[in-house]
């Protein structure tokens, strides 16, 4: 493997390991200072290494996005496993394969006939299976609303069943990224908070277990005023970081731990345009993130040193591995390699099977794998 | 393996094989009355049980995407690989290494900057290195003007490294993507035979060799009126079709053979809305196909039969692992099984590392691998 940006293959998937740990710190404080866990979502990073530096220091409970995503954690030794996608009865065998591996898998489901479905057919399996409840605060996802009637209903469906126990609720304030201020992001995560909370009183007061309390979205956990009544949050772009972030006031332009490696390939004279080696499947076809006019685009390019380019361009459009990157001054030249920052972090790492890590001058100093697929 | 949909865990990426073999059976046809060989791209299938079927009856050459794909095709034991994207200095010895497992890779490029370059490089390695010259038949994404002088230039430079060769020239006209009517799209055909054709002559005329004339894409392919001086067409996604290809005409409902299986885990009264498991990552973010109102989405709901469902629902929003399915009368039941046939065959196949294949009856009779990465 080179030592250099400079000799890597492109495109090429890069993290910044300082930038990374940095992230995780802030993020470890916040916790501690809110009086809660982090349960780290995974479905960014979706690498071992990455999750054994977020979960330093806490009780090292994660999050992920799929049955793959447990599977692979759960051989590399994690316990304690959240799985942040509703659950399908037919979903429970893979479910048992990997508590099998030692590992504990939590659950969510937000309705009664799912609750019904999954404890009969949990009866035919080893168990026991471990459920959240999902509460819909405000982004009206999925969830149930804390004061619907069904939320109980499904708590007792589901620990009059021998198989399954019955941990909590859990609630994601995605909505949170829509919001246009800090003080929008606080409004929405006191409503995560509250309905969380409200939510796991109902249950207690029918005289059902609910030792779990889970919010979890990047913005609310950064900038939520307290979270009295909560146990654990589940923040995951955070890591990284991504324009998007930025954009909504959860991470500086110098936190941004991923790039992506390119390479000049073309130069168009009449329109002052680069073409890069990386497009729709490279960077990702997310447009999440509006520049300072409002366009969208599908990343900022910068220097090898991480520097946005003058004048900030963007990757304006994209094909399955083209990149148009207009608004140069002059072709940087053929082989010229670039770094672009992606808009949506979790996207553009989807499309890559491994990390490059770099260290605080920019050398290579470790390959990290990935998982994927479901 | 299961051997029904019903039972396979989702998502999951299905191939239907009849339909591939009538798409593929088609296209041949076509080429054959073209009088042009076929040197199909396989940047939508990136698997070599497809690329095997759509080589059949052909001269054999295949396009690819990446060299990634150019690896695993040629240790397949495809011998003549044509990468369809402008070589970089940089990357000339990852070629030669793909060479040294028997096959011929034929790069692009468009500048005699890269033309100086890569002539440049070629010397210190093992080659030779095979060249077709890119030509701008109207994309206006990359490659020349047909009269560009650069294109003299660029051969006459490549002709002269003894570590090169020159076998011609190639053009693809994406702008065909864009056409509203047949018409257009057989405009678009004519100006793209046109252009390649003229740089041909051009070459030719200055003593140049020229051998192939190459050009590409799935609507030009499908409507071109004749090919006169074309001696082959790189079209990929036909094999597949989508909702994109079948909303400008390249295809019919009936013969789109790529869907998603995914299940139904939630459900909204209030919206009429089910809850998929399969979102951003596992159908792509491609919005590349509008409905009869002019909307945008993300995929087309049917049932486990391929047929739509009532109302043609589409999903609407996606997040990294739940997809929105509005507009249903009723709940499908969680658990149902859903197929979701894709916008962008390319963007959605890219998530996969397998296909689960599928005969007239809808039975699962083979798993065929993908490659991916770079």
């Amino acid at each position: 493997m080179p030592d250099l940006l400079q000799d890597l293959a492109t495109p090429a998937l890069i993290l910044d390991l300082p930038r990374l740990t940095a992230n995780l710190d802030r993020m470890a404080a916040r916790g501690a200072s809110l009086g809660v866990q982090l349960r780290p979502h995974m479905k960014t990073a979706k690498c071992i290494e990455v999750a054994r530096l977020a979960t330093k220091g806490q009780a090292g409970g994660i999050t992920v996005s799929t049955l793959a995503e447990a599977d692979y954690f759960a051989r590399a030794g994690f316990t304690d496993i959240l799985y942040g996608v509703g659950i399908t009865p037919d979903k429970l065998a893979a479910v048992a394969a990997v508590q099998a591996l030692g590992a504990e898998v939590i659950l969510i489901l937000d309705s009664p006939e799912c609750a019904e479905m999954v404890a009969a057919r949990a009866a035919s399996l080893p168990g026991p299976f471990r459920f959240l409840l999902e509460i819909d605060s405000g982004q009206h996802r999925t969830g149930l609303g804390p004061d619907d009637a069904r939320a109980l209903q499904c708590g007792k469906i589901l620990s009059a069943s021998p198989a399954c126990t019955l941990l909590g609720v859990m609630t994601h304030a995605g909505h949170s990224y829509d919001c246009a201020s800090i003080e929008a992001i606080r409004e929405v995560a006191e409503a995560e908070r509250g309905a969380v909370v409200a939510a796991a009183e109902c249950l207690r007061a029918a005289g059902l277990p609910c030792p779990i309390v889970s919010v979890g979205s990047t913005p609310t956990a950064l900038y939520a005023e307290h979270l009295d009544g909560v146990t654990e949050m589940r923040p995951g772009v955070f890591m990284f970081g991504d324009l998007f972030q930025h954009s909504i006031g959860s991470c500086a332009l110098d936190d941004l731990a991923l790039s992506v490696l390119v390479s000049v390939n073309a130069w168009r004279d009449d329109e002052g345009r680069a073409m890069i080696d990386a497009g729709a499947l490279a960077l990702s076809l997310d447009r999440g993130s509006p520049d300072e006019n409002g366009d969208y685009a599908f990343g900022l390019a910068a220097d090898l040193e991480g520097q946005p380019l003058p004048g900030r361009p963007r990757v304006r459009q994209v094909n399955q591995e083209h990149g148009f990157l207009p608004g140069l001054a002059a072709s940087p030249g053929i082989g010229q390699r670039l770094r672009v920052f992606p808009n949506h972090a979790c996207s553009t790492a989807a499309q890559y099977q491994q990390y490059h890590v770099i260290d605080q001058h920019g050398r290579i100093i470790d390959t990290w794998r990935r998982t994927g697929g479901w």
